[in-house]
């Protein structure tokens, strides 16, 4: 596939051989091949977006409209997530494209699963036209899973293969987001098959999503069709999936870090051209305060990864995972993506160019945003809620309760069945400083709701609410009193979404996201702020926890014990693990 | 793209997962994994001619129909050559098959340039015919140049972008053959310009073909559209060439060897993965004795280059050229063209494995060859020709005739005038051993010719003649002696085609190859016994030249001196360079 389709080719050529004057040229800079892996003296010129020449050194420069003196930094292609929700940085696309172009991200791949999951096929256009003309080449997937389990849980969309369909025949979007229903997909399960099946006839790029999944079962995963996974847990599953032929997208995220166990498993290989980067989940203020794929490059080159490896997974490797011919390299023909670096160590870049165009110049953008209309701002529908819905009711006497442990116990969240006490027919737990009450509400008008004890989560006193509750964001509390939830969840009815945290009766911080309850169209300044303060009101009222950790514990698609809108699931399974067994 | 579009992907993963029955597996063997660079112990399932599983050692090995036992060997995937004329191998594809899967090819993308220059799209349509069920998987491409020069030579056929467009449309053709005008393409000529434009708005495989083409004019030709060059004389040119993001097909072929020299420019790099190999014009002897692409691999091997390194250019970097997701690495989802080796030297496999089946044991093909209706049997259409027409007449007195200097004066046939004796009216050359009379006669019925006096090609006396004179593959003969010369050519007219060689009156050896006047039908044994008797007779006629040597004198693509049926050209020009002038 080709990116730079609007390129007139015999002007490209006559800009190659003299006969007509480019655009741009870049002088005194060291060129890093990532064909070759080689760094040379070099000048390259630009017309319409477009490489047209690298010259030797000796050569004398063209006179191009506008020549850039590199002053002897490096000029690299310019970076390229291969898996990331942009809803996960909780800024709309625009935004999000001012906050990475000055880190060097010049293309994005894209699964907007998140929206998808509240505003269906609308929330997918939103994200489609709010990432139009920005300093970041926005490229998107189809939301294969949406939502991962419809027979356990409910969001705002159900995308069937019609979805889908209309979904892949959208102009930039690419193929199938990831297919992280792994399970359904080794048991050939009819929905996720037929969903496959779109992307599969239309030679679409189909994105895997496969943690922990190894040996037979990992065999007929790929077979069915998925060609990719960020999911890799260890340095052993990491060897496994790249000895099979899958793309391996190595990942920091501000959840998760195995980074280093992964890389681990590739870094010393002879060959490592199906190893690219990404950033999968990663908020306003990690990039903010640390960057976005060039930390994830950063990362790697701490944790071991020869510098040049690092850039050439996040440049060449990822376009050729995406079958994209003129990306990732500086060659003739191919896009103007570049950025000039002062060193090969994952730092902000001097400059970034876009298609040609300066985007962004010593960490700041140089591109004013689009002044978007406000979309999706009023997405909460719940019905009156009083103190009473935060408590945890007990049916009947005798009986044990299924309480999920947070996962500082194992790799995911698990559970078992325990005795609770319980005071005026409601689980009592303010005796038991490691347990608290965990409630999600359906937000979509559904009026149902479910709850369990959370054992470990960490939490003293209070509640935390939050709309971000992976996929079907419903909304979700964790509280150890009734009244505060209570004061949270109104907070965040108010803004139309995002987490609001309180405790003794008052409201201590509340990051608002009122974009569909999971993004803010604020300034990046004024969001990092806000999301500060949130994470440290949440951080100090649940030690150990991060701002996003509870947003994970509804993600039916992870192994482990989960709390959906209906019920508590166990390893992914279509049916519930009941709330209340009678006692043994 | 997909090799293996038959296989039904629940079929295959229930195999995978051991819930259906295997058609082989393989065990006991050393896997090298192409994607890593590792070498580990390992089994292999296949069904459907699909690989399904890579088994660890520890697992057991499912109950398939078929089980070999690698006994300890090296299990790599089947050899890809990227660039060859099957014609030049003077054997039909089907007899080419026989030949080449012993030596562990499984696929190939030829060029059937040749018979398309003699027989237009006819031509190819008894390529692709000829080349099915055969135990090799053969693609073509749609030849690009046909004639390479029209203006200044006739051949049986002309491809405009009508014919190209016809052909781009037919299966198993996956782009346009080795763009070799490369001039006319870097002065944006519209025939050129709109050929290349039928293969761009395909998305199709474009190749190139540029020796010696570098700086601006190189730029301008990859902004054309040409992806690969098999065509680098030296390190510097392969360099170059590699560090602008062409594919680089390394060659070795019956004509030329210019290996080392280009392997030089890419194997120390620290990515290779834009290098492949290719045999492009190797006859049935050199395959007979010396092996087909792993005679390249052998070679690259002893020039230097990692013999991991050269096994992967030789497949998965070949694969991926051409952008077959499913072959060159054995993987789930993977077409099991598979080889086991003893060694990874570059010699003959043990077995060699065709989409799951053995094809190959031992040096020996295990498939039957096809007996195909013998076709194009009878191409040659001259006009009576007596003694005199293999003389050349001078037209007037005191005149210069331009001499082809044979290419041991430098890289490309150089030219010069100069001046000869003349006897009655003809050149006379027999004082001077240096000289000889090179005749190019059109044989598709256009009773034109045109002559030279060639320098140093070595011949003594006689004459040889021969249907083989790239592109247009008129009738060439090179005599010291024009009674010989009649007496080879009428061998040929009788045979259909080949080469002949007579002296003294006598025809001394006589190649048959009647199809098209480029190949034989006859077993591989036979074929390469007269190819060594004629082999012979001519390097015992013309001392340092091999079969084919006179083969390139009328290929008016390569840069010097050639002789087409109209007349001289020189680097490539569209005009040509008058034999005779006035003596200054």
């Amino acid at each position: 596939m080709r990116i730079g389709v609007w390129a007139d080719k015999a002007r490209l050529m006559e800009a190659a051989q003299g006969k007509r004057r480019c655009d741009l040229s870049i002088e005194n800079i060291q060129l890093v091949n990532t064909i070759t892996g080689e760094i040379y003296p070099a000048g390259v010129d630009v017309l319409d977006g477009i490489i047209v020449r690298v010259r030797d050194k000796g050569e004398d420069s063209p006179e191009s409209l506008k020549i850039i003196d590199g002053e002897g930094r490096y000029l690299l292609p310019g970076l390229i997530d291969t898996h990331l929700h942009i809803e996960s940085t909780m800024m709309i696309p625009s935004q999000f494209a001012q906050a990475v172009a000055p880190w060097g991200t010049t293309t994005i791949i894209a699964d907007p699963h998140e929206i998808a999951n509240i505003m269906g096929i609308d929330g997918v256009h939103f994200m489609l036209d709010d990432s139009k003309d920005t300093p970041v080449r926005q490229f998107f997937l189809a939301p294969s899973c949406v939502p991962a389990s419809p027979a356990v849980e409910s969001g705002g969309a159900q995308f069937g293969p019609n979805e889908i369909s209309r979904l892949l025949d959208t102009p930039r979007i690419l193929g199938l987001g990831e297919l992280m229903n792994y399970r359904q997909i080794c048991n050939q399960q009819p929905r996720m098959m037929d969903i496959i099946a779109e992307g599969a006839k239309r030679g679409a790029f189909l994105q895997g999503h496969a943690p922990k999944l190894v040996g037979a079962d990992l065999a007929a995963y790929i077979l069915a069709g998925p060609v990719s996974d960020h999911e890799c847990r260890s340095t052993e599953e990491c060897l496994e999936k790249v000895r099979l032929g899958m793309h391996v997208n190595l990942k920091a995220s501000s959840l998760s870090n195995h980074l280093q166990a992964s890389l681990n498993g590739v870094k010393n290989h002879r060959w490592k051209d199906n190893v690219s980067l990404c950033t999968d989940d990663v908020h306003a203020a990690t990039i903010f305060e640390s960057g976005h794929l060039n930390r994830v490059i950063r990362m790697a080159i701490e944790y071991g990864a020869d510098p040049l490896d690092a850039y050439r997974f996040a440049t060449y490797n990822a376009a050729r995972e995406y079958g994209f011919s003129d990306l990732g390299a500086i060659a003739p023909g191919f896009v103007a993506d570049l950025q000039l670096l002062d060193n090969l160590d994952g730092g902000c870049p001097y400059l970034v160019i876009l298609e040609g165009k300066e985007v962004a110049r010593e960490g700041r953008c140089l591109i004013q945003p689009a002044n978007n209309e406000r979309h999706f701002v009023n997405t909460i529908k719940l019905p009156p809620l009083s103190v009473s819905d935060f408590m945890l009711k007990v049916p009947e006497e005798d009986v044990e309760t299924f309480t999920i442990h947070s996962k500082e116990l194992g790799p995911f969240n698990g559970g078992c069945y325990e005795e609770i006490p319980v005071k005026d027919g409601y689980l009592y737990i303010e005796d038991d400083p490691d347990l608290a009450i965990m409630h999600v509400f359906n937000r979509y008008g559904k009026n149902n709701s479910a709850a369990a004890p959370i054992r470990n989560f960490g939490i003293i006193k209070g509640a935390v609410a939050s709309t971000i509750a992976h996929d079907c964001h419903n909304l979700m509390t964790i509280s150890r009193n009734p009244e505060d939830a209570l004061i949270a969840v109104k907070a965040l009815q108010q803004s139309g979404g995002g987490i609001a945290v309180a405790a003794d009766g008052k409201l201590l911080a509340h990051l608002s996201l009122p974009v569909a309850g999971l993004m803010s169209d604020a300034p990046l300044g004024i969001l990092v702020e806000e999301i500060r303060k949130t994470e440290k009101a949440v951080s100090e009222l649940c030690s150990g926890s991060t701002l996003l950790k509870m947003a994970t514990f509804a993600l039916s698609a992870l192994p482990g014990a989960i709390l959906t809108d209906q019920g508590i699931i166990i390893d992914s399974a279509e049916e519930f693990t009941p709330l209340f067994r009678k006692k043994h």
